[in-house]
């Protein structure tokens, strides 16, 4: 087993936001999730729920509930989140949620001890597998979760975390660059870099 | 490149509790940080701050911090979770946090939008690099993570989200039982499991 694995993996993912209509096998779906199931959680209550969304007229339903939510939040949004947001060109318009042959709906049990964080510790590892199958993917968390929650019959006392639209890319586009580790990673004392370079593979 | 080794390292991983003192290479928690630092976070904010910590005397603060908030925690907690920390033998005392050779500080910037989401993701990738490595941990989150962020003088505006005690284990402890993936996924309506054994590897 290559030792570098996971690195490679991380590096290669990108947020796609543009999908062919190129379809996904159900099992690799199934593959990440598996995966994510395997996450720890808080007292192992494992308080994720996982929507597969295949059918057009569920996606339709999702991405006109997200749309209104979009409308709203980005009449209002400012700020650098704002111009963030306005640079990359993106905008209320959602059109990913019906082109992606197929929809991930992430949940979380409200009543589980540190269910958000359980939940999206597990949404990294379903991003890895995804990309160790060659599916591309985006996390997207729609500004009014509780309208796209109801617009699939979600019960109460499950929160919707994010939508991952996931397929194969249609654009060409490349990844948002990254800060350097070095920048990020203090050792022993806040605010001291540890500012080195790591070398990784031959 | 296999394409079940995500869903291998996912199946290994365990929460471990107990630690030798053998010593982890610092190169190895690297690659970990660098993989997390290639997820995606919201608005590309990279919301992260890790902090490694070796000193004995820096993990000893941590370690009086989290206990004393520990100590008020259980007195209060009740209820499933409680049963569940009892029965698992759990305690205010949280002797990993000097034992194991290094501390990874997880924090995130509480001005970045979806931080504490983004920060956890990238955790998700940690724990898969540091399996891969065949390092062990645990995502311990502390129950007063203020004290704790204070006992490090992490700035003002970075919350502290989990401490990775990072090492071999001492014991042969097992993995937590999980559920079944297809017992917590649903296809395209709320409540209908799709109920499936997938079939990965040979």
């Amino acid at each position: 087993m290559e030792k570098d694995h996971i690195l490679s993996l991380a590096r290669a993912r990108r947020s796609v936001r543009r999908y062919s209509g190129e379809p996904v096998d159900l099992e690799d779906i199934l593959y990440a999730l598996e995966a994510a199931s395997q996450a720890p959680s808080g007292s192992n209550r494992q308080p994720w729920r996982f929507m597969i969304v295949t059918d057009p007229e569920v996606k339709s339903r999702i991405r006109e509930a997200s749309e209104s939510g979009e409308r709203e939040f980005y009449a209002r949004v400012s700020g650098e989140w704002g111009r963030w947001l306005a640079g990359k060109g993106l905008s209320w318009r959602k059109p990913f949620l019906e082109e992606a042959p197929v929809l991930v709906l992430v949940f979380s049990e409200m009543g589980a001890p540190y269910h958000r964080e359980s939940v999206w510790l597990a949404t990294g590892y379903v991003l890895l597998a995804l990309q160790e199958l060659g599916l591309e993917s985006l996390t997207y968390t729609p500004s009014d979760t509780k309208r796209v929650a109801e617009s699939v019959g979600a019960s109460d006392g499950f929160s919707l975390e994010a939508v991952l639209p996931i397929g194969f890319s249609l654009d060409g586009g490349k990844k948002e660059t990254r800060r350097k580790v070095g920048e990020m990673t203090f050792h022993n004392r806040w605010g001291e870099c540890i500012g080195v370079e790591i070398s990784t593979g031959p």
